[in-house]
């Protein structure tokens, strides 16, 4: 089962609704793994983890944490780490890390392949990573080594309710031909 | 024309060889920058902007300007900048700003429909954003407001040179099912 690209990228949309109980397969944990696994890191540093998550007392213990959160009721998840780990030296001498381009790559491509799968999910990192550190809590919960940050938690499921899209700009406001 | 989710995502890979003359048609060019549209921001706040260039006089001025970069003959290419938009203040009264991961995640959508229409491209960020500034002098030849930072070029063509694919550490290193 499969869509295409285009499609799913026109189809993908940040769901805040409720899921349906059904499980997801770990083959399609798998499948959605293994696509942000395909994203490119700067220089290769591969500075992304993930951990999906499908054990019902475990991603009751998450939600609990994430208060603000809502789409309680995934029946799975995949967390994403991050480790620091400088690309390159440029030549000021500045180190070059790539960590948040990294995982949001492998995060987009987590999404287009939810999507693609006929799931829905919203990627949720301005929570997890506020102040009061759920990240870091979610992080303990899952065994995480501290050298990795937990930085987004993705819900993966059946959506239950209807698709609710943000409007957008037009495509002329945000884009040019040779010239701004 | 099109390919699949799936596919598109394991055949992406970053190309620095040598491309084609072969013109890339503005319909592509649109569908490239769509899809960059498509990708989700921060609070919806839509930081990202995209300048297609098929010119080839501003081209050659562009890969001039780029010395360190392999690839200097692609036909086209999108630069991507990039606006600072507070998404939100914590309840801790921090500006949380999301525009490095609303552009990457715009960037990954470009290069996945850049594979699934047959072309070759490859993130170039790092040294666009060194000390030495290239990106603002590509900015400054295309007319790019002050506000707007340019971040990155996605050079675009039918590549001349076989693919060459760095090797990646295997999935069970870089994923975990409920625990580390």
């Amino acid at each position: 089962m499969g869509m295409d690209f285009f499609e799913a990228s026109a189809e993908r949309f940040s769901y805040r609704g409720s899921y349906l109980p059904d499980a997801v397969p770990r083959s399609d944990l798998e499948r959605i793994m293994q696509a942000g696994l395909d994203a490119p890191s700067g220089c290769n540093k591969q500075t992304t983890s993930l951990i999906a998550v499908d054990d019902p007392a475990l991603l009751a213990q998450i939600f609990a944490i994430m208060e603000k959160t809502p789409s309680k009721n995934a029946p799975a998840a995949v967390c994403v780490t991050t480790k620091r780990i400088v690309a390159y030296k440029d030549g000021w001498g500045n180190e070059r890390c790539y960590g948040v381009q990294d995982y949001s790559a492998a995060i987009e491509n987590m999404l287009l392949a939810i999507t693609a799968l006929g799931y829905a999910s919203c990627w949720i990192e301005g929570y997890v990573t506020d102040a009061d550190e759920q990240g870091k809590r979610i992080a303990a919960l899952l065994g995480v080594p501290e050298e990795e940050s937990l930085i987004c938690v993705l819900p993966i499921g059946r959506a239950a309710d209807p698709a609710k899209r943000v409007r957008k700009k037009p495509f002329e406001e945000r884009t040019h031909f040779n010239h701004w």
